[in-house]
């Protein structure tokens, strides 16, 4: 079973975090069958934290997890509190199979993203 | 004449800046003839400022500007900083017709980018 799980930063204003959480639910209701569970989580700040949100799709069945850094640059955040969250993660449940996905600001398809927002 | 000004949040670490400024190098490369400039500026902590940059694209010959704020989610800075930089910048430059795109995180397209990207 294939999960993805979207880790956000976290923020102290609660309307930020339900940005996330929307945008979380919007990618579930286009995804049709690309996975069977769908999660967000924060690295600080807001819940559930990534610990938390992967020891339950762990529980619901996961045995594969994409992970989606939803940063725009890499700082310390992507390069090495995430990847050690992670770590954690494998040694918690070393029969589940981890799959970084590159953070956010690092896709290729980005700059086309901008550019149709531009013309439309 | 059309100019794009891509508004990054700007961080202490230059790594960080560089990409936002490779990303508006990326965009620059892909959008042919979509805008007669482009920049990116930063709202604090990095340079060129918003208003250093609006100058600099206003001298260059833009009649038009189109401001693309490059932030995840609605927060202080995208509800009230960047909207005050630019209402100042009107002021200063009236013969200049800005507009102002919703924040990156807000695009309709993000859910399907993210999808994609778990599918590639």
């Amino acid at each position: 079973m294939h999960a993805f799980l979207l880790i956000a930063h976290g923020s102290r204003r609660a309307a930020s975090n339900d940005e996330v959480r929307a945008l979380a639910n919007q990618i579930a209701n286009e995804a049709e069958d690309q996975f069977d569970q769908l999660a967000c989580c924060f690295l600080e700040l807001a819940e559930p934290l990534i610990p938390d949100a992967i020891n339950n799709l762990v529980e619901n069945g996961a045995t594969q997890i994409t992970l989606f850094p939803y940063f725009l640059a890499v700082g310390a955040h992507v390069a090495e509190d995430i990847p050690e969250a992670i770590t954690e993660a494998k040694e918690q449940h070393p029969q589940v199979q981890f799959h970084m996905l590159p953070h956010l600001g690092k896709l290729a398809s980005m700059p086309r993203l901008i550019l149709d927002q531009l013309s439309s």
